[in-house]
């Protein structure tokens, strides 16, 4: 096969999952084995290497052909040096990841932090394909978020843009405390985290819900419910949709992206949810931010840190 | 003199204003004359590069050193085709202005808005030279702003950007419509009118302030009468930072910016609002939002726009 490749590495605490990308930012191969973390950095910087050239190998593409080696690591990154500050899911401190791999492999490297990749993946070869400005939220554990314009990253002065997840728009009398240390974040209410406190906190109230018929409460089980009628459900997921579309308008009007794209686990939840972001967001800016701009579920799934992490090097 | 010279214009609806600027972007000289809008667009196009030409003539630089000229235009501005969509001040429609002014200069020719303009100006040339990454509020008639990340204007995708004064940061029970038609937007509070709102409806309760005492009440007297320790006027300044501050926070976490600019009538309040603008920012981001971050008053005041708008030939 002819043409440049692109090669993406995510690298996660448990594993590290490499990828070939096309130039159109399809994914074409990939190639997964263990990070193995508890063996300090050198060796899983070995690893990440001997995966990047093993993937190569096994296609039929040759090594001349790759464009450039890019990472998304979760954590916190000082992008201008390319190196790691800190990572606490792989106790890293000051790697430098860039340097490192470049003299490993010979080639053009390149870092960012997971969320921006996962944006960056999506804008590249997934639900963002063609559209120069849009904004991703991803919705797990907490609520990160990644910026595109003009089909690049936005990272900040200290690499620190889009944290979306800490945009406070729960009113006071509301709010709780986020993990940053403000209240109202978004975040603890939009979150796969938020949803499994605010089912605990209606079913400890005694709230008349299937919920309570449950060992474990997990945002799933909280969508399923939903969906089944139960109407605690529905007004916890409706919730969860309202303040993340308070959040959208509050981004809306300072970039006018043309598109959000709302992945992670808690997307899953699909319509009641979509359709109710869709209507609170419309209901929160003036009409030129709707006009032409839609919110469209994530599409690469895991693999848009894959995908993005090989965009860098566009 | 030798070097590159940039031409700005600030097309105003009484005056225009030309300026030309180095390349490190000092204001050298400038010129201004009526607009005369009432003649029609050709006669004001006209006037421009009449102005343009007789600004160059009348300096010691020559006419092959100027490497552009740009316009600051308020209104909504189609920016990839240089068409004035709409200018309710001027009584414009579809205006293609960097064609006509192409035609009448033989030169390249850039428009944007006057907020990004601004902006621009400020970054080039004033309180944020040397910053990559900035976010400029105006506060005047209304709140309007200005996105400056890596030296370039954010416009986002119907150019709508920056419209930072209708993030929604009151709280429901405390707020009015604005004149975007949403509730709670920063301007309807930190503008000049949303000050001189609050300190009508305080005199209207009948509070004990010495702003009751003027037959009209402007924002520079309820500054003036904070800095003279009325207690109604202190709260009401306070007020009008502690919603921009929040704004501020929002931005903050969206975009990262290194520095705040804030410029415009109000913002000659001085320290009293921009303490408590610095004060209520701090409480609400995250501490990494803060380290390096500075919050300035605008320096270029109204020569801003004719040094942003120079500054798009960049």
């Amino acid at each position: 096969m002819s043409g440049k490749i692109y090669i993406g590495v995510d690298l996660g605490g448990t594993n590290i999952k490499v990828g070939i990308c096309s130039a159109e930012g399809n994914l074409l191969h990939t190639y997964e084995g263990p990070t193995g973390a508890e063996e300090g950095h050198q060796a899983v910087l070995d690893r990440i290497a001997q995966y990047v050239k093993q993937i190569v190998t096994d296609s039929s593409y040759t090594w001349d052909q790759v464009a450039g080696v890019g990472a998304g690591i979760a954590g916190f990154i000082d992008l201008a040096e390319g190196v790691v500050l800190a990572a606490p899911n792989l106790k890293w401190e000051n790697v430098a990841v860039r340097r490192e791999l470049e003299e490993r492999l010979n080639i053009p490297v390149a870092i960012n932090n997971d969320a921006n990749v996962a944006a960056l993946g999506e804008a590249w070869g997934g639900a963002g394909r063609g559209v120069q400005h849009l904004v991703c939220f991803t919705l797990g554990t907490g609520v990160g978020g990644g910026i595109i314009i003009g089909g690049k990253i936005v990272e900040g002065f200290r690499g620190m843009a889009a944290e979306l997840g800490h945009i406070k728009v729960v009113p006071d009398l509301e709010a709780i405390q986020c993990g940053c240390g403000q209240m109202g974040c978004v975040e603890t209410v939009s979150s796969a985290t938020g949803i499994v406190r605010m089912a605990q906190d209606a079913v400890g109230r005694g709230e008349v819900t299937t919920l309570s018929e449950l060992e474990t409460i997990t945002a799933k089980a909280v969508f399923d419910a939903a969906k089944d009628g139960d109407e605690v459900s529905i007004r916890i997921v409706k919730r969860a949709a309202h303040y993340l579309a308070k959040a959208m308008a509050a981004v809306a009007v300072v970039l006018n992206p043309q598109r959000f794209i709302i992945g992670g686990g808690v997307a899953r939840a699909g319509d009641i949810l979509f359709d109710e972001i869709r209507k609170v967001y419309k209901l929160n800016v003036p009409p030129v931010f709707t006009e032409g701009v839609d919110i469209v579920p994530a599409q690469l799934g895991n693999d848009a840190g894959i995908v993005g992490a090989a965009g860098l090097n566009l």
